[in-house]
């Protein structure tokens, strides 16, 4: 892991701000606008892709390109593009296109920071309520019009009185539904759909677990820096890194995160 | 259907209005606050009930007990009361209580207005997002922090391009989950957990159906107002009126809502 000098921590969280405020800018015209077009990323299954998401990123990789040029960038839409410093901004301008297009205010604007062991910044944004969460290089902050606080995960519980989030059941193989299910039955809540937001709430200390297969890299690189800072666990289903995407459990303490992982191999 | 003048319907709006700023009053102080008060209304499964849910409804019942002491209400909490006017307050102060303890900013507050005919005035208020959803008597509108506009449900378009919301997994008989299947194996997109907020989308033209089952009279009276002056259809599973609960079928028009009425029933 490179050291970042507050300096630096502090230029990369002045950058990552600007970024948010941009792509807010660049989508928020066109959340619940009427004909919003739309198409398929590819034959299998449901992957609309907005105008929204990709002004959205262009707009994201022009600053990048005047306020931090000598980084990688990793985006959604526009794909990788290396950088000198060893530092790589990872970007999905719309995570949860499913709830945007459906008009719910659970999708989110996704920008981490992450070097060779991983993510060391994340924001997540949601335009439409105006709430920012913030973690990693000395940040762990929700934001939003009602006030703004520190991020703090919830304490342990039993299991049977955890919340548990998925995008499940649309997402992932029989046999990850069954391990799904294996821990979905012994808690006290299953929620669905929510996407990023689930992560943020998870961080703000409203729920004990997001439970979730199939995730690109610039689908939790974020997430797993703010729920880091705000104290939380995020490994995929083997306990190891999860910043490759894939398979992911995030969790709001070491308790309720080896209880899930246990049932998830079990 | 009693006649209803233009100076009662004002008198009735501004009433609602009044009603519903104060049940965001008494419900945003607990919303993701720490040590949430909850308690299981019965032994058959999770159904939370909130100090904000209760505070909610006292503040609503105080005001009309000033406003329009002739009216009967109904409301979740607190159980009905009989009027002398013909028209019936159906309250329901926190409709979605699984998002609400969740942290998810999908619930709401519900307020009818109700003949012996069945909804005459609906308005649906999500206070964290600052967004109300009101219609029924002349009036069709959202308004939020973003803006304000009129409501109007989505024109006609195929199944395998529609979108459906329904709070199923969780809710209904084997029997209904496979009548829901039915028509979600046809649609574009389905989505789960959004309570009465889907009502909202629905009638903001931003989703085709919702379809739900195992509502009481306080989770439909609002939303079929609502959706009714956006230009949408809500009925049951039979095609008949659905503003005593039970199985709802909501829909954007009458071409989508034939397609999926005929898609539950076989």
């Amino acid at each position: 892991m490179a050291a970042i000098s507050p300096q630096l921590a502090d230029d990369l969280w002045q950058t990552a701000t600007v970024l948010a405020d941009a792509a807010r800018a660049a989508i928020l015209p066109h959340f619940r606008s009427a004909g919003l077009e739309t198409e398929s990323k590819g034959a299998a299954g449901f992957d609309p892709v907005t105008v929204a998401d990709r002004a959205a990123e262009r707009a994201m990789r022009d600053l990048l390109a005047v306020h931090r040029p000598q980084d990688g960038i990793l985006g959604e839409e526009y794909g990788p593009q290396p950088g000198q410093s060893g530092l790589t901004w990872v970007l999905d301008p719309i995570d949860g296109t499913r709830g945007f297009m459906s008009g719910t205010p659970t999708w989110g604007v996704l920008i981490a920071v992450a070097d060779e062991s991983g993510a060391r910044l994340g924001l997540i944004d949601q335009p439409f309520t105006g709430e920012r969460f913030e973690g990693g290089l000395g940040r762990a902050t929700w934001r939003s019009p009602h006030g703004a606080g520190p991020l703090a995960a919830r304490a342990p519980r039993a299991l049977d009185q955890a919340t548990l989030f998925t995008t499940f059941p649309e997402i992932g193989s029989a046999a990850e539904r069954a391990a799904f299910a294996r821990v979905a039955q012994e808690v006290r809540l299953v929620r669905y759909g929510m996407d990023c937001y689930a992560y943020a709430l998870l961080a703000a200390g409203q729920i004990d677990l997001v439970i979730e297969a199939g995730l690109h890299v610039y689908d939790v690189m974020a997430p797993i820096a703010v729920i880091e800072a705000a104290g939380g666990i995020v490994t995929n289903w083997q306990g190891g890194p999860a910043h490759e995407g894939g398979q992911v459990l995030a969790a709001a303490n070491a308790e309720v995160h080896a209880a899930a992982l246990a049932r998830l191999n079990g």
